[in-house]
């Protein structure tokens, strides 16, 4: 990210509500007071403002090194990490985004400024919502449960992927298609693999951080891994379409090999017989040497009677193939 | 479902049974002093009043996010959704249910409604039963053992796809026939993971629930585990079937290769070589150019033995092939 | 099982020892005397005398619904239920088979009257048995163990079958070879689904059953885990066997095609020049015309050299595909 | 084993050896108070005499019936069984050996005398070694390092053939060689299953039979662990051979069909034209009924431009053919 | 290693820092009273002198005998032992590492000299570092990331290769190709086998260790396992893609025959029929025996209208073959 890091405030409690982009981090101290402050900060630079606003310093270096999607509790603080999915030119990308509670301040980090959040601002936003007149506890939760359902419509374009190459591998069986379902195949993988920690991590907090939810978060946190199992199974189920696609893709050379191999049969062992036909009244024995010696060419029949044969060998071949199932 | 959801009670002790359709929830309470009240709501709308029925707000809240088959456990309350499962046109698909307790009320909520609690109606309305004769335990058991027996149907009409399919494989190589297939495999993966949760769910309440269950009912509460370990045998059993089909469909293409080769093989090599032996005496060397070049078309009986010489050709061709098994 | 339900009773201490058919449950309760007691029941119908012999109910309706292989252990008995294997026409089926413990009464239930209690029954009347001399624990393992080793003359068939079927392999390429394979691998699936569960069902009894057997029982019942474990194994080195068999087919489909793309291969491209070559000298140019046109019609050794030329294009070509390996 | 059973016996301390191939296990007794006494048994009968020794009579009972590798762990002496894997004709084949432990005794037995233990009897003549100064748990240690290291010629025998079927894949593809392939790979199965066990043997012996054994031979103990994941690495790395060997097996058929194909279709789709333009003039229209009929034959180029086509046509697919990289 | 087993030393605190080779292991008890020693020890000979360094006598066995990767804990010291991996040319090849740690005194030996820990020695050089700033503790943790990290370039080379085996596998299909792709599988079996250990050692590190530790560090060990997990990950994918590679060279050589036969095919059928028209008029039925016999071939226009219908079967074909896309 080469923008400069932008860090934009919500504070609130059910009457009051600032919304605010800050110039520095210092100000977020003005907002202490409010039940529920939660920061969003753009960008991975500048993390030891962290400390300053309470943390530990363990989460700045944790932050920093952010070695794969986990979850961290303190005696009063929770630092979560996971990673959102976006989709590039050829695949996806995995994305840092980090969750961090304490008291009534929550901070989300984004390595990549995104629209993930934007319907818990609405909420926000909203005085009558459940979010509103919760603790900080519940938008911790929510933010989570964002960031899961952000999933979705990487998995819903992935199906749409599939259902498109389903059309497709009917009619081609080039190695280029191959190569699509093996893409589909192994972003469901990507996925599974960078949504899969979230369980662990949504266990642990759920264990060791009991003491920073409320009962009502506690449920929210069930919740959100039954989400997360979810949204597994969807991925799971992308991939039994991508296995299916590539046995279509497989059988489908193997039927056309079927099928060019019967055009080959049908139309060779038609007319090879035939062809012999013609050979043997090609030849030039000599009928003057011998009556024995091809005495059909001179009979007043003789032409008329081998179209005939013909005739009803190729009808034969044919009769007996369609009956064979070949045309 | 658009259809306005509908509240039917069965209230009962072993002497004294009420069913009745309700207009309002509100109705419920008359029945309170029942030692069992069993209310069946059809559809997920109006959930609000499990509340006033004394049911968490939690409850509540979890029952409208729905996130997968899961069970919670309170002091004395429990609540299990589960996923039903039916045939729609293309496949399968998967149907919320939720079964809740607490004290001698027990409520189901279903997002369609079904003839699944047929029988354990039968079984209220018989006197002698054991249904009858036991507590709102007993009943919650009954309710999700009907559930789990709802499945077996379903995976039998599978075993009849299998078997239609067995026949079909022998005869037909078609890329429909693999589609067929595959989706049976796919219904085998949705029924699994749409009842695999339950062992967790079943295991979550016998051990976080055993204050709400009587000795017969925790009795009851393993079974129901066997239960789904038997369903779950079942699915597999059809899945292993599934997979042979495939097996057998590669296979057929393959052998269908062989036979096709084969034709063309035996037709090619018998007419081959006697084409040749036409072309042979097709060609134009001058005989009273030379007396080495083709004699035989003066002779007396050289028509006739190049006949004989074809026919012995393609008569040892068909025994040789006959001994190799291709003819 | 149409079959009227037959008793049959073992009473025995080291030195007496009554072996009975009963008429009626009641007259069990006249050996209670004995130090080990021993009641095998044909026959699912009227379990209800359980209860009088002073076993659980829970027992009774578990056993009535026997919803898959489990033991159930209480304070003071125990109940185990397994399957047993035996063989049908197409392929395998399961049979329900309990055990019961308590005190000195040990009960067997088959669904299917069998011999697979005959050895233990032997021992039983041999008074220097190490069976005979110890108490119902030692019985009840004894039981058990027969039962699993009933499992192996079945897996026996199997390996038979597995060593006729690796002999045809090597002969047939047919589709009835490959379901004969599959049913095979599908056996094996069966057995090893039939025997798994009781690995826990050992381990719960040896866990939470602890007070009911003695030393010696209890290093018994440990050996029959090891003995489950080794049926397994057999079990599993049988599939093992069928995949290899299912690689060996397809490999001899290939094998196949090969084999006749080969022969197809030599005729042709031996034959095809020739063919040729005939055909260049049957064509009709008019040698009067010109002095270019086919002067080797008229040529003293023209019909000589083209049969010697035409010969070492088929030598040449035979040696080549004999170097290649193909003839 | 048909032979006598025989009983070999080393009783040392770091000053004293003694070394003595025994009549009758009564004489061992007489060593009693060497701090450390190994006695090896050849073959399985007369186990009794364990008792004598002071061995559990459980010990004795579990060896007769030896279900499979595993620990039994007493208050004061130890029984472990495993399986020694040795080659025969056509395989592998399973041994069993036992190590038993209590106070300074040690005792093997080994269903099939073998020169595994040499090693450690080296060891115990050389005044130097570790385990010549060490105690009974250490030479325990060391007797089943000795077992575990006997799996590795094994190994590196199937390493062996594994080579040489790799170079072989690439020559031939009949069945034999599959069948090859095949045993290779049932015997890393074969192995995996004897070894398996190990692990949780030793596991079970370092947690509950801790009082036995002094730090020392801990550590040793936990080395055996790893020792056996080790072995099992090398075991799955030659399975991984093998299963590559397949692949090449299986892609070199269908490489070989299709070199055979290419040769056929080049061959074929050379002469097929060229048979095509002899057929041409080699048909009869009158050049006399009509001007435009045939008057190529009459041409005074006629014949040198017809070769001159022909050759050209079959130069230029020689040359497309060689471009696809055919030929 | 032959050469001579070299010993480097770093004696470091915040202000001071010290940078020696060693002549002898004697030295190192000189700079006893820096907060941090590590001595870095280059070949596996002369192992004794952690004897006297402090270490346990177990450590110095273990490491001899260096069974695998695996971590063991004392009460005041630790010893890790881990493998490096590093490229040969055939493949990749294990390099035993060790790292301990007891007190002020970091000890690590490596089977190979290599420069991994190159980095690590920059940053104790840097004054500013929080390394240098840091205890013991801290620089185990440190040490161990780097070896952990080490395996990156190895998995980048693996990535690289597959990139190049990708274009190279749309191109060739020969056996050498093959045997690259399964290099690459086995590589990444390799690897995983190689690091996978590192889980449980680190696992075990915080478990039992945890006295031997600061929080700092603490927080470092768990970001230890999720580095290894990330580079499992990173190793998983490489997999996949070697997987995918297999898959499309089968499909290739598939693909090809389906390519080799379509020219056949086309060929084939353009000509066959054609040859035999040719056939037909190049029979010698006699005109003058019977006007029935092949009066065509006296036609005005007989010989181009023969042409004429020969181009027109011919175009027809190519149309046709150009709708089924096959040319």
């Amino acid at each position: 990210m080469n923008q400069k890091s932008r860090i934009k405030l919500f504070a609130y409690s059910p009457l009051k509500l600032v919304e605010k982009t800050l110039k520095s981090p210092e100000e977020i101290k003005e907002y202490a007071d409010y039940p529920v402050v939660w920061v969003n900060v753009n960008g991975m630079e500048g993390l030891e403002v962290l400390e300053e606003l309470g943390f530990s310093g363990f989460f700045v270096r944790v932050l920093r090194r952010f070695r794969g999607s986990k979850a961290i509790v303190l005696q009063d603080q929770i630092l979560l990490m996971a990673h959102q999915v976006y989709r590039v030119e050829r695949g996806l990308k995995k994305e840092k985004t980090a969750f961090l509670l304490k008291g009534n301040l929550v901070v989300t980090i984004q390595e990549r400024p995104g629209d993930v959040f934007n319907r818990i601002r609405e909420k926000i936003r909203n005085e009558g919502s459940v979010l509103r007149n919760s603790g900080p506890d519940y938008l911790f939760c929510a933010l989570l449960d964002a960031t899961v359902e952000n999933y979705v419509p990487i998995i819903e374009e992935i199906s749409t992927s599939v259902e498109r190459l389903e059309d497709m591998v009917l009619k081609r069986t080039d190695r280029e298609l191959l190569r699509h379902i093996q893409s589909i195949r192994r972003q469901t993988f990507f996925l599974r693999r960078a949504i899969f920690p979230l369980l662990e991590s949504f266990r642990k907090i759920r264990v060791e951080g009991s003491a920073l939810f409320g009962e009502n978060a506690k449920i929210y946190l069930e919740d959100l891994s039954s989400h997360v199992l979810e949204v597994l199974d969807l991925i799971e189920s992308q991939r039994d379409m991508a296995d299916g696609l590539l046995d279509i893709y497989y059988s489908s050379i193997s039927l056309r090999t079927n099928e060019i191999m019967g055009i080959l049969t049908v139309v060779s062992t038609i007319f090879i017989p035939l062809t012999f036909i013609t050979g043997l009244y090609g030849m030039n024995f000599n009928p003057e040497a011998s009556p024995y010696n091809m005495p059909e060419l001179n009979w007043y029949y003789g032409y008329p009677a081998v179209l005939l044969l013909m005739l009803a060998i190729a009808v034969g071949m044919l009769v007996y193939f369609r009956r064979k199932g070949w045309i």
